[in-house]
């Protein structure tokens, strides 16, 4: 079962994403182009790669007219080589060109991240590592690039502040250190959030074990403490890698037998997929 | 001059961002942190390059909780190495945690479009082409997307479909050529736009120079055949070429004399600059 | 062609004026009109002038009901006399008699922008010039002033602040000058957008078009200057005059031979059309 | 006791109008006027009339720039004279630029309604009758056309459809006649509120008086059917006139001896008062 | 006829509420169940009372996705007895999932106020008071709760402080009498509005009934003090009773001959209907 | 360490209550109290209860009028008998007059809801369960019944649908079973989150236990079987009890050795705690 796109709570970002490239109107297509004219594009794979974003595609083609049909011929989360057709995009031709860069921009970052999720996935699939997404996001698209890394196969970490719990380094060195943080973070947490807490070496990582963390994220440490680490957890906390991980060296973490590893690079500097909208 | 931040414009994008990133609080900070708690952050750059953002960073403390002050040790447009410190966050350290995410990846993001940008004009400073930037932004991201780009020195293009006039291929088919277009919009365009006209090939730049384009997109055209254009049009027209140029050929165009030279990889696959913040 | 009402960017607006006008809700209508009752209601014309608004109303009606129907009966630039049906609206009688006052009100301004319009274009018919509005317009009505504008045969000037470049007397006195102002902003304005300049006599005027302006405005100068001002020019530069003019003195100002003429009194003091509707 | 603005009201409205005279920027303020620029500028009046609207232009300054200082030298509903200092503005010039033309497109149209209204209220000052407006505003700028209309001495009537029963000839028709939509109103209307009528001629107002209604409208009667409902209704109902009454004709309505004289022309084509701003 | 629900009115509340409610989505749901999955659930009641709210949980499912088919097997303003389907909703069982708990919590609890004003209605019944509600309701729920106690029987209030005037005892203290608030509003208030006034003993009662107030609001006083204020009173004022009023005390309230009885515990601590939703 | 009020989450949900409350203005105090009148307002208790919504309150007034000053003698979570005063509110009387209701409605439904939960807390203290609220809120006040809930001393449940899994009875009969529902999960969960799931007798208890749960909320089980659950579970898994629990039963759960109970009736049927504002 791949993921679901949320209808009910993208409309309100695509309404933004539309304002935002729209202004008051496309000033050239309305000179040029009666609205009655009507037309077939298609939305086209000019890079190999795995596509994401369709139900999101299909929402700006909507919001813009609601008499534009929009078919999909790939599914997210699906294989394209160049010269794939994506969709194809029926109807009056005036707001297919006003919705054309968004609905590229979107489409591109999206199964870029997709396609490099399924790339770090790839690379380590022999190993019990899941890949996992991180708060570094571009403001004000998070909902669409963890959804981009869902359909690459990765996992999601937390979406944001309010709902998961994480330690980091800084409120351990506001509150004193790893014990303190944690008994003080346990006696007042909801029983529905897991705790998870940051560590820079092994002796944080005992006091984190030590003191009933569920979730340890080994920062920066190097592949020889984070098998020290897996060896000392026998399995009993889920251990997240972490610190500037990506297709050069994500292999080596994923052999230390940590359960998770989260790259910022997924959605940090993206490349975006080359793709293409045609007439 | 250095390109001003309009803060009523940033105001509710960056309201946005924050209920993004903090969806209904940031249950980790709030467990463990008394709001009474102050402290003195550092915003340090961790990589060479060029700063851009400070302003949209004091604004995102400021709207956390207005007691923060937030002194800036270096200016938009100014260079960083490795070590400096770029600002100073004082105050209750609750909020400023809260904002430490999005204010890093605002920051990483802008100054990493203003270091590229910077490197293309640098690359270029012995010619007369100046860099642009394309509607290729991230959705959501386009006031500082462009911003970023102006300070590192390049020349705006059109914010949106709204404010300016750019004859796209797709217009000239429907319309069925460049001189139907190029009728058609001047016939009706505001005295205030200029009319922009994207042609491919010697034949349509000479139909577009004809029927008085203000300024002409040389798209994916080869040097050869810019180097030709530039000649025919001795200076009576803004010439622009565009397709793929990055830092690997943007010399070879800027050689051939023409204006403007504008850069999807801009803001399209962005390297974010390493910023950190430092309690 | 005629220009075209962007439906994605009106309903914001048509939404925050019903939500104005309504409150919690109407509460007449509630009490005496079962939801069931069906009926057809007709916007008839009782002066004679120019249709302007009819795609607006009908979102209007679309927004309160998506089951009535509205039929045009006359199109936007149509003219009318007293008597004629503009449309027909059919379906539930309870919402139809809630948006009738706004569709009225919007209905009859536009129409009387654009008739008014209208009128001035015939009245300088024999000669060059283009009537333009500015942004002496109602807050919060700019996008329907606009059209109505368009609607009248009128050419738009710059929507906003951020679409054009339009240096005014008190620029100008900031900056020490037109020299120094049209140096400034050449430097660093995108090659996209027109330099306008606001100038009071002929030496201004001479400097304006010495130090490069794409557009000079004439403000408030006396037909005399502004005449040899056009001789000046010779049609190298794009000349626009402004500063009280109404039915009264338009031709005069049309007379010289200047290319646009700038009326606030389009938008500024408006006569409305009268239109009613009947059940 | 003047009116008061209600400032957490406006707010929402002033950032709208706002939001669309700068779009992204204004771009030419920017590229020419340093933020660090202190200026002082003046509101000044070129015509006779009274003021209202100051409250308002305080916060238009106040959201661009809190910095900004306005000093008010007269009061709304006070009268003026050409060449009277209406208000002081002090700060960055910048964003007082940015402030300018919203400042004076609502300061002339507020103060434009109250001159009217006073007018009308002087015209008719040896009567008993009140002077109102009607929901024949402008979309979007009710809360303001009604409070220039308080200003300049009238009475408001209901806001919007929520705020007061009054039932239309439509209604009436569609609910077979006077008494029987009278009768179904105050069955279930609210102790709270008044039930206004609308009745076209001394048949309809006898019914009207006999069933009940608080408020009486005469819409389009003749001044001696006026004066006939007058005598009949011995003061045990408000008498409400209406029907295209303005400065021409208003005497003679008030000389009946009505309550209330409701004039759409108050607010449905407006004068704006001449004032201007200088620095 | 019952009171319509203003579906253009609630619209942007129930987004909200489902905003609030979803998050950036239904985790568990959107894990478990493909959107293609279709089933039908039923709403049904578990407790005897009336119901309210229908074609707001109708809004909720089309919302969430309008091939959802709602069908109401009762009417806003029915009994029902534990057992009863109130009605049927027929689609995708992911979204409707997603509506559930919204749905249950805004009908059990409109729901729970009819049947409260019912029954408050039912107990008064030979006597001539109406039921009426306040201001005492939840933040953010007025428009429902007021409809809630329609749909039960009772006569609304005000909606909120913009739509009737009521002179509480503070505004009396500050201005410093009855006599004095009176004189005071009537100078200045719209002839469309009644003007109600609270008093809080017989002395009091008295200066309201000689200046003139439209309703007086027995606030807090004794059975044998409302008495003789009805008596005093002779029909020539509107009487409302209120002060900690519920079912244990109305009955003895409306023996009074009072017009309206107010009670701040229909929507200030509601016992919710109880109602379930099965599939 | 108390929980905190997140002002930047809240400002947005506190300015929406007071445009419902306020309308276009508070016509009653507008016509009697001039802004420049000012005095001192003490929120005060009249039953004994705990205290909650203090900075929620003092929002309230700074959003009306920034110049008014909330002095607490109160702390959120702190216990008031009546006569107390809960705080003081100084500055101009004209908005403190109009937030005084929205400050009544919040302040009392956010400490009955506390307590009552401290009610709840205090009978189970010497046993080892705690208290939890559930998604059984008012639409639109989650935030603000959870805070409640929080200072009266119980834990909370997930916020919304999407921060934590909880699998109820209708995706178990959806999915098949359990097993079934369980496997598909886990397969997919992030690995931040709980996994929690609800069972209705002892079979599906051991089903849920054997196939990871990490919590099981034992719904509408006799004490006897969730003794048993608790004894198979030996602290392996967090056991969370549910079902028409409230004061009446509260303490025969909690001897049961579940560690958590949840109570819809902590938001579901709000007893507001009687406070009052006077002058």
């Amino acid at each position: 079962m791949i993921p679901l796109v949320d209808k009910f709570v993208i409309k309100k970002y695509i309404e933004s994403y539309l304002e935002e490239d729209i202004g008051w109107s496309d000033i050239t297509t309305d000179l040029l182009i009666d609205y009655e004219v009507k037309s077939t594009s298609y939305i086209k794979a000019k890079e190999e790669g795995i596509i994401a974003g369709l139900d999101v595609v299909e929402m700006i083609f909507q919001l813009l007219d609601s008499s534009i049909t929009f078919s999909k011929k790939k599914k997210d989360g699906g294989e394209v080589i160049p010269g794939d057709i994506i969709a194809e995009v029926k109807g009056p031709i005036n707001p297919i060109l006003k919705g054309e860069r968004l609905c590229l921009n979107l489409l591109q970052r999206m199964s870029g991240i997709a396609t490099y999720t399924r790339h770090l996935c790839n690379l380590i699939k022999p190993y019990n590592a899941k890949v996992t997404d991180t708060r570094k996001t571009v403001p004000g698209l998070r909902y669409f690039d963890r959804y981009a890394v869902a359909i690459g196969g990765g996992v999601n970490h937390r979406y944001n502040l309010s709902d998961a719990i994480l330690i980091k380094d800084n409120h351990i060195k506001l509150v004193g250190g790893i014990k303190e943080a944690l008994i003080k973070v346990k006696a007042k947490a909801s029983h529905t959030q897991k705790i998870e807490i940051e560590v820079q070496n092994l002796n944080q990582f005992q006091e984190a074990l030590k003191y009933g963390a569920d979730i340890i994220l080994l920062d920066n440490m190097t592949i020889d403490s984070i098998q020290k680490a897996v060896k000392i957890a026998q399995g009993n906390v889920i251990l997240e890698a972490s610190g500037n991980i990506d297709e050069s060296n994500i292999v080596s973490f994923a052999k230390t037998g940590v359960d998770v590893i989260s790259c910022g690079s997924l959605t940090h500097s993206v490349k975006a997929l080359d793709i293409s909208m045609i007439i």
